[in-house]
């Protein structure tokens, strides 16, 4: 999944993350949480895009676009976020970084070959 | 694989990629090439540390640091890595984005739990 962003400057978060051994009973709530929180990203203002890949070994990452630093703070405030967040420290996550940084310039390859 | 990086600011440079779908005699020398462009990374000035994780999907995003513009645009011309950018539109790669990005603030937490 690819995010369509704008031409930049725009923000990106950058999250890197290790899961912790999941338990016997499954993945411990942690998938529908992650679907929840994309799906009200969405809905924040100055959301631009997600993508997010985990490996086989539990590494993932997760890069958010957002518009404004001021986006990606309303975000960090949102309730429900907060609370998961919260949850991923104690529960899911074995080990994280967070980098915020400002694209300055993006290029690349549209899936018919040409570049974009 | 988690970089360990300096106080910010640094950069980053975020290449989202999908894997186009592999030939019928493996991965069409994908693997041996993605090592090597690591470990030259590695050896280049103002390199900080890299992150990589894929899905079984094919969707991979990388994420490379770098002390500096200059050190991005150095190992940009380096010849082998140009030389395998060629492979990648050609062979390896359906899609993908290169942003380039200012790290400006960055946290996490630790192994053992502790937050840094």
């Amino acid at each position: 999944m690819f995010a369509q962003t704008p031409e930049p400057p725009y923000y990106a978060v950058i999250f890197t993350n290790q899961r912790s051994r999941q338990s016997a009973d499954g993945d411990d709530g942690y998938a529908d949480t992650a679907e929840r929180m994309v799906a009200l990203a969405k809905q924040q203002p100055g959301f631009l895009g997600v993508e997010s890949v985990r490996g086989a070994d539990g590494m993932g990452i997760t890069v958010s676009y957002w518009s404004s630093e001021e986006s990606i703070a309303g975000w960090r405030q949102h309730t429900e976020h907060t609370l998961a967040r919260e949850q991923g420290r104690k529960r899911w996550y074995g080990q994280f970084s967070v980098r915020v940084a400002k694209v300055d310039r993006a290029y690349g390859m549209a899936p018919q070959g040409e570049r974009s």
